[in-house]
């Protein structure tokens, strides 16, 4: 990249497709210059930057492609801290292209995805951690995404990795400093300090390891699975809580053998439903090896919506349900399902029966076919997710590289422990420490 | 319109979906101080117009919705000639929607489609007949339409329409400046002059009128039927020059019973074709349906593709060809298909008969199955086309509304005419010369 940092790069910035306008973007040192040779109005290389202009852009035999507006950035003072042009033209896919062909037959390279980031970072505007923050902000559809992302490109993340680097730079400094006094066997460094901050350090790094699978449950929707014995209506439930008609639904149990995803978006937090295989001995093989996809869907889940008919003899559904043995640290709600058949009083017993005796207090009947009370299982749901919210800190990591560096940072610093321990020469210990900080500078790319 | 214009609208600019950025514009009195009071950054009150800020945009408690650009438009400079600010911010649609619902909360209406180009023709940036050419512009996806779209928008329509108001307006004064005298029956106005003025006038017009069959044809494509015998290629002919599988292709004489539409772009210029069932005799009632449409299509065609089997006996072909009797006007590829079951000498002699004997010149072996020789089809469509593309003026009419304003035009200097020569009042003449003004006046909106 650095090699090709000096060429200009152009890009339509505005979705593609017909509007009112479509902005083509420009940068990179000859950006102005190149622009202004097309452009027949005000002289852009005059621009103090910041600046819109009205014009024709012609092509080489000076046919008029476009009225538009230009708008100058003057370096360093634009998105990428290059000299930045962007066109304000018609919205139309003919003229834009018309407009980047002109260009690119005229020393201009068509951008790559994401280049114009990738510059603002190269150009110190952003760290890493921010830049990549852009394309989540982008791809955000609920407002818990937004929020995480938003957090992440004001630098929240990178605010949080600096502290630790900070406590970190300062602990290898004491020890380096021992080292240069060689053999005279000083301690500049008190061990049982030292000891104390990369415990320390550890916590924080654990707490934002932990934020992670918030963090990535935000981005890629809470894994919620429907799970329950065959035929007890697991189907109709998603289709209930999607409100369409995604999994096949029929009177035949052992119809849903693939994992039937989808993602729903609760007032702001994306829930990802997995719907499974009901849960019976069977001979079946292909039924089997979804039985088997099913425990592995409840493994990663961090809900579990239980599926149950309702029935008077409510120790039938205990029994079911505690065979199961889930996780006690799974949400669970239980749906008894089919309440249309029943009294109400009659569910109230049974709705408090079955949580007294599993233990699980979110029991709720419903009639998945009627769509009776789905949106009391809604509420819940958003309960659960948001009870699943307390962090020490307010910083939410949602990039798998990011998890992926404090990971590794975590597990450096664990080697600094042994070392303490067993008391081995400063300068291996330095070193630890110095991949714990190479490490940590990932995530920020420094 | 005008009750509200006091009001401030709002919408998305560019395409929906996700991109780099979108441009959110609003525009009315209010549009700068609105947006300011949820814009932290510059103090956007105090823009000179036409300047670009950075800030970041806040909801009603304060959170960041996001950090965009805002660029500022100050009365009249601007599109609307209204107060105008654009925020272009990341291109997510969760953030886009979030912009627009904080500002329709707060005195913001959203806009009508085309309302702020509405608002530019209301306060005179454009003529009615640019303000039209703006959607044609953005819709345009030829070379052709963009060319006539371009030149309405600058201006090219109401110049014309201008000049020939001007000429009847000197014209309206001198009859009417007659009319001042009342009853002392002098005549300003040298009667034979005038004539030779509406006529001038009525030509003028009439070459405008006939610009739109190409105006409309490069709109919406010049309708171009494929015609011939039952099974004798006529599908696989769409197939072959749209380069996929359009039409239901059978060897079962009778298949095509609907007319099967599809646009080309060759070169810039847009084809609309049309492929019919084949002309026979047929006691089938859906396929004489289907034969009267054929009739039909040929009429409103400008070009005929007509395509029969090459074979030695061609008096057949020309029989076949000349019971159509086709008006002479239409322009005529014949097509002799399945070449590729002849040698190229015989080829080559039987297309030179069915030329002399038909009288069309354009006669040519084709294989539809084979793609050959399907580019040259396409060089002798472009051929016909440009050859129709001479008019006394280089102003194309392509706007239905223009088209039958100008009709109306027409007849009304028709009526001068009568009355100049049966000596009819003056009063009565400039009557008519008014209502031809207000015709001509609805075009450019004035």
């Amino acid at each position: 990249m650095t090699t090709t940092i000096n060429d200009t790069i152009i890009a339509l910035s505005t979705p593609k497709g017909q509007g009112a306008i479509g902005v083509i973007r420009l940068s990179g040192q000859n950006a102005i210059s190149i622009v202004d040779k097309y452009f027949k109005g005000e002289n852009l290389l005059k621009s103090t930057g910041n600046t819109v202009h009205y014009g024709k852009l012609v092509d080489e035999d000076n046919n008029i492609i476009d009225e538009c507006l230009a708008t100058v950035f003057c370096a360093p003072r634009s998105y990428t801290k290059e000299n930045v042009i962007e066109l304000s033209c018609h919205g139309s896919p003919y003229i834009i292209n018309k407009v980047i062909e002109l260009f690119l037959k005229n020393g201009v390279r068509y951008a790559e995805p994401g280049e114009f980031t990738m510059r603002a970072f190269l150009h110190g505007q952003l760290d890493l951690s921010q830049a990549e923050a852009v394309s989540d902000l982008i791809a955000s559809t609920t407002a818990s995404q937004h929020q995480i992302a938003m957090h992440q490109l004001r630098g929240g993340v990178s605010k949080m990795i600096q502290e630790l680097r900070a406590k970190l730079i300062k602990f290898a400094s004491l020890i380096e400093l021992e080292n240069d006094f060689g053999e005279e066997d000083v301690e500049f460094a008190d061990r049982t300090e030292l000891k104390t901050l990369v415990n320390d350090t550890q916590k924080v790094i654990a707490d934002l390891r932990q934020s992670f699978s918030f963090g990535n449950a935000v981005k890629e929707g809470i894994p919620t699975a429907i799970v329950g014995s065959p035929n007890v209506g697991k189907s109709t439930m998603l289709n209930a809580l999607l409100n369409e008609n995604k999994a096949i639904v029929s009177d035949i149990a052992g119809t849903t053998r693939d994992v039937i995803e989808d993602t729903l978006n609760i007032d702001g937090i994306l829930f990802r439903f997995m719907d499974t295989a009901g849960l019976r001995q069977t001979e079946d093989t292909v039924e089997n090896i979804g039985i088997n996809r099913t425990y592995e869907t409840i493994e990663k889940s961090q809900i579990i919506i239980y599926v149950a008919e309702l029935e008077e003899d409510y120790a039938n559904i205990v029994h079911e349900f505690s065979s199961l043995n889930l996780d006690k640290k799974k949400q669970v709600i239980i749906c008894l399902n089919k309440s249309d058949l029943f009294a109400v009083c009659d569910k109230i017993d049974i709705e408090e029966a079955v949580s007294t005796s599993t233990g699980r207090t979110k029991t709720i009947s419903i009639s998945a076919k009627n769509q009776t009370d789905i949106e009391k299982v809604k509420s819940l749901l958003l309960e659960m997710a948001r009870s699943n919210t307390n962090h020490q800190s307010d910083v939410v990591l949602s990039n798998a590289r990011h998890f992926e560096a404090l990971n590794n940072t975590y597990e450096s610093l664990e080697l600094v422990l042994n070392g303490l321990d067993t008391g081995i020469p400063s300068d291996l210990i330095a070193t630890d420490i110095r991949h714990a900080l190479h490490h940590l500078g990932t995530i920020s790319g420094e």
